[in-house]
């Protein structure tokens, strides 16, 4: 079974931005927004919005499940105050839950956390149980900025964020580490920012002793890990002048890197440099990367390709990647596969 | 010949420091610093800080000619105002004279700029013509982000950054792209400041004109480009995606590489990616990370190891990445080594 385990709903009917828009909008003004009234989208339209992209592509390329959450650069935490983020969050995760609903052979939910910056994490708490425990959610995004550029809240080593850290432990779920759109024009989204994020949280996670305090927290860092993989012996380096314990057993019981990585010798070298254990099949379709790659005459961002051609990788180091690494990490999503195998 | 075209002097007598901790204490009170009393560094102290580091590793590992510069985390642009910028950088500036014209063949200088967050550029030109033209530099740093790990500025294609753009075209010198500390405590300096600010600086590049208006203008971009090399695909299809001209002839006539990457995957990596003519070879010691890897005995940086062992690079490859291409991109230099060889 292969589990594509970072795919955002990019393709939701326009409604849901024109939502946004108008959430956005009474911000500005006194108008109060009356939520439930101004969303509809129907069955036909969700089944339409994936029938031609997601689903499309999951089969034409072996893809049999997707970790699902909403578009991350739509999760927008630095637009409005907690509230506005609450009631964004709810949204957009009771779309991906009736996505899951009409095809729970095709997609698993993780949720938008309601961050909001300069209010402690401890606010996410209340969405996060509701889209585990009611939804049947099996993970969740971190957005390590919630400012969006302006990297203005602690790092994600500090005791600020401790508080979600136990609920997330005690649902038994990971965290991806996902920034959302940037409002800092010095930062391209999906070009400079989500890099930045993934490489500056390992950088975070290295410097400070968050697993010991929380041994079975978990991270997925997504789009190859940033910069860190190609900097492996850097990253090795640093880490021996600081004193600190040797990478793997620092950081990779607690730190997973997905195979967002969109060209074959990137693909190589996370494989050879990243212990296997620790690498998560991924696509993030249809994503940062739409188009076809001239070189390969195949998208970009169809990784499967990639690594079916890494030579040195035995079969059983491919089912890691593409379904036990994920069944070990989102630990009730195995609950739920082993449910639904009788 | 081998040019490392990626050298600071970190090693510099502790007077420097003790200089700069008293300037930055002249900042908080009304006392008023005497700089030129201060700061006494003998021709002997800078031998000896020199002989025992990079100069012994120069003739270890067989590199003829360091591009030399102030240390860069030492910049601190973000500390005080342009004033006490303006003092700092040529105080530095100076030292690394006094190196070049200690050590002639070892050293060529490239300068700091006097950068202060929210001032414009163009206040840098004086003490870049002074070090290009009175001292002899062949290049100089151009920091990205002033503030320190904030980013306030604005970014390196708007035509904030122009006046300084062309004094530098016009001097004929190269810019390397290089941060300096991080006083947002959600960067470390050397683990994800430098990165995600290569990374960044990239991808302005990448979404903007700027080499339309410059098409001299040349940037290094440090530490083997950031996360770019491994993500190499990702800036390929997102560039298509924007409507972007391909990245060869878009960026590749401006835009270099070093190869501050240190380990054998990485370098490899770098060497498959990139054209062989935008890499320059770089080491960066003594610097980032400074110890020996374990798994391999030898030095992390010890960069000329990795490029050596790239069984694809041709010897005339190994010449663009050790002296070719610094010739070419630092023209200046290229002028002093002719007029040295009789």
């Amino acid at each position: 079974m292969v589990i594509d385990c970072h795919g955002h709903y990019t393709t939701a009917p326009r409604e849901l931005e024109a939502y946004r828009q108008q959430q956005i909008e009474s911000l500005k003004g006194s108008s109060h927004l009356s939520t439930g009234a101004t969303l509809k989208i129907t069955d036909d339209q969700i089944r339409e919005s994936l029938e031609n992209a997601q689903l499309k592509l999951q089969r034409e390329r072996g893809i049999d499940l997707t970790i699902f959450s909403p578009r991350a650069v739509g999760m927008g935490h630095h637009i409005g105050n907690a509230n506005t983020s609450i009631e964004w969050s709810r949204v957009c995760n009771d779309l991906i839950h009736r996505i899951c609903q009409l095809y729970p052979d095709n997609f698993v939910g993780v949720c938008q956390l309601p961050q909001s910056p300069g209010v402690a994490p401890g606010s996410c708490i209340g969405e996060l149980k509701r889209c585990v425990e009611e939804l049947g959610f099996v993970g969740c995004n971190l957005n390590p900025d919630p400012s969006g550029g302006h990297w203005s809240d602690p790092p994600l080593t500090d005791p600020w964020w401790y508080p979600l850290y136990e609920a997330i432990v005690e649902l038994n779920v990971p965290a991806m580490v996902h920034v959302s759109g940037s409002c800092n024009r010095n930062f391209h989204a999906t070009g400079a920012h989500y890099m930045n994020a993934d490489t500056t949280a390992f950088m975070q996670f290295l410097t400070a002793d968050l697993f010991k305090d929380f041994p079975s927290l978990k991270f997925i860092i997504p789009h190859g890990g940033g910069a860190v993989p190609y900097h492996w012996g850097r990253y090795r380096g640093i880490a021996q002048d600081l004193k600190r314990p040797p990478l793997p057993q620092h950081l990779l019981h607690n730190v997973f890197f997905d195979t967002c990585v969109y060209h074959q010798p990137g693909i190589d070298l996370l494989t050879k440099v990243i212990p296997i254990d620790n690498i998560l099949f991924a696509t993030e379709m249809v994503g940062a990367v739409k188009g076809v790659d001239p070189e390969t005459g195949h998208y970009f961002d169809d990784t499967k390709r990639y690594i079916q051609a890494v030579s040195w990788l035995r079969e059983e180091d491919r089912h890691k990647i593409y379904e036990g690494n994920a069944r070990k990490v989102f630990s009730r999503l195995n609950q739920k596969l082993l449910g639904r195998r009788p």
